[in-house]
């Protein structure tokens, strides 16, 4: 018998919380920040490295999975976990976002919404039901509810119909989870706060979630273009309407910053596509802030990035190295990079997990964004 | 004091041979095959995983690393090794070759080759005498004389020009290399065979160049299109007229069969693109022959590209996910397939040399070529 999904809350801090997921494949330390595993690889890494870095859950994307290699064969070969040789957790998302950010000739409706490959035109469909059957398949651990994000800037109205949508849908995806049975396999699935910038719609979607024994809530809709403060002002009112014993999840964020804020606002977990892709493109996150290896300034330095780092790229590799291999596209470069990323978000949330253990959270964030802001090492 | 550099050979079979070459760096057992890291990287590899597969020489290009980042500057930064965090041997060639094949606006005179950056057009020079300044500043053990490599098809005299020209830049290379002080700091200079596949040029080049006191001996020309007969001719006719006690390096080859049956004419060191290459463009070497990962029959397949080997990439994934990521472009196809390539061409080379230390260097041979005949496993 597999024990059941469960989250603890260790300590807080102000809002800021510090907990542990407990899934079938592992725990997971929060506030957590999950690397993207858009394909079932998380972009030019290894899994041992990724998990070397002190990552503990990676995120899958039901969008393209489905499509390449799709579900059943997934299943067929024994899961996500042992296809994507990461047998710790996995967190997938519903598809919903790639369907209305990727996919062509989209159709909503109250059912669901069919639409069109972008990568071979075939046609597909996704209903609330659909899309937490696929996650089961891949065996993901955590799961989403199908949700409609509406782009802003729309209409209170517009935003209240997608907010309500998402919210029939929330039921839908609950009845199916239970059907196939993901509570007894100590899975979870997430309702999806949406409400788009309008506070009482914020409000109403978490309170509506909230009636639905969902084993965890995520926030969906913000750091797609809005300003931080619009962000964290819908964080600093939906918040407290969550339950407070169930993990929450801001979809899509972000940034070093992004992050340390929401967790002063009680955010446990957070996914950015922002640590891999800035590796693709020769950019560093590290505790001196963001760092542009592209930069002519690096052509002769041999200092590494961080000298004190624990990830061996951030290290062991002098910046006239990285900036060569930047410069002339090399593999490595990317693969150095996205490495520094991933290790320096995962220092950062353990930074954060300590801190808040030891009541220290606002200080911790004060000496973190000094860091940021004083920047990068002097020249030689 | 360095101590020089240094050849011994091990044992003989037939013309095969078993040797050990000595630089400031390390030891290299022989036959060898060096992975192209061409600008400083072998491309989409870490270098640990590169030493883990057997390999103790890697080979850099002086006409990609004179261009960017600059030898003064690799120089400036401690030289090749510690630029590149490859701290055991390095071969560099002369730059002649990709001179002539990327370089535009050449000018070849008796003094040098003119040239114009494939990358920003800007003037370079390259003389006997500068690409071995090159070397010396890249740090590099083992390296190369300019030569001029005639294209073939191409007529007896032009053929005879370019040879005679590639014996007097021998002369001022070596001239160079001990003003220098090349020996002295354990290094070696080889000098490089043309004569295309003109049986009695091949053979006047060796014997002019044996005049000099080379630490090694190339052949160049070969494997540039012509059939593979022929290029095996040509080293039957060659290697008989190199020192025995001196090292041969075969440049620029080659596939599996290419350095069996090179070995077998008492080749001790070889080069190629070829398995770096490969695994960016979804093809395994194996002991199965050559897989081609694109193919729809492995979508399905659990099994690893072979369970047998020690390179965790061919032994750790299924070629379902192999598969997968090929199809998908993911950057950790090529990271898994430059590995599984780079793996077994090091395991080949490991075969070749026990079955030339046991004396049964034939019998290896027939197995191996019965290896790769026999083809991939079969279908489930």
């Amino acid at each position: 018998m597999t024990a059941p999904f469960a989250f603890r809350l260790i300590a807080t801090d102000g809002m800021a919380r510090r907990g542990q997921i407990t899934t079938p494949h592992g725990t997971v330390q929060t506030p957590a920040f999950m690397p993207v595993g858009t394909q079932g690889t998380v972009k030019a890494m290894f899994m041992d490295d990724v998990r070397a870095t002190g990552a503990e859950v990676v995120l899958g994307n039901v969008y393209h999975l489905m499509l390449r290699p799709g579900a059943e064969r997934v299943a067929a070969l024994g899961g996500l976990h042992r296809f994507s040789t990461w047998p710790h957790t996995i967190l997938t998302d519903s598809g919903g976002f790639q369907v209305m950010s990727l996919a062509q000739l989209r159709k909503l409706t109250e059912h669901g919404v069919t639409f069109q490959s972008h990568i071979d035109g075939s046609r597909h469909e996704l209903t609330p039901e659909r899309s937490v059957e696929i996650q089961g398949l891949l065996g993901s651990d955590i799961q989403m509810q199908l949700d409609e994000c509406v782009r802003l800037p729309a209409t209170p109205e517009e935003v209240e119909r997608g907010m309500r949508l998402s919210l029939r849908w929330a039921e839908r995806s609950r009845r199916r989870f239970e059907d196939l049975g993901g509570p007894g396999k100590g899975q979870g699935l997430y309702g999806i706060v949406q409400g788009g910038d309008v506070p009482h719609l914020r409000v109403a979607s978490a309170e509506g979630l909230r009636a639905l024994p969902f084993e965890g809530y995520s926030v969906g809709g913000l750091a797609v273009g809005e300003p931080q403060a619009v962000m964290l002002a819908m964080l600093d009112i939906t918040t407290p309407v969550l339950p407070a014993d169930k993990p929450r999840y801001l979809m899509g964020v972000g940034t070093p910053d992004d992050i340390v804020e929401s967790v002063a606002r009680g955010i446990d977990q957070f996914d950015c596509v922002m640590p891999t892709r800035a590796g693709r493109h020769g950019l560093a996150y590290t505790r001196f802030g963001k760092i542009n290896l592209k930069n002519a300034r690096h052509m002769d330095d041999p200092r590494p990035l961080d000298e004190e780092s624990d990830c061996p790229a951030a290290r062991d590799y002098s910046r006239a190295y990285l900036h060569h291999l930047v410069r002339t596209g090399e593999a490595l470069g990317a693969m150095l990079l996205t490495w520094v990323n991933v290790a320096y978000y995962q220092s950062l949330m353990k930074g954060i997990r300590t801190a808040i253990e030891e009541g220290r959270y606002a200080a911790f964030v004060a000496e973190t964004k000094e860091g940021w802001a004083k920047g990068d090492l002097p020249p030689l």
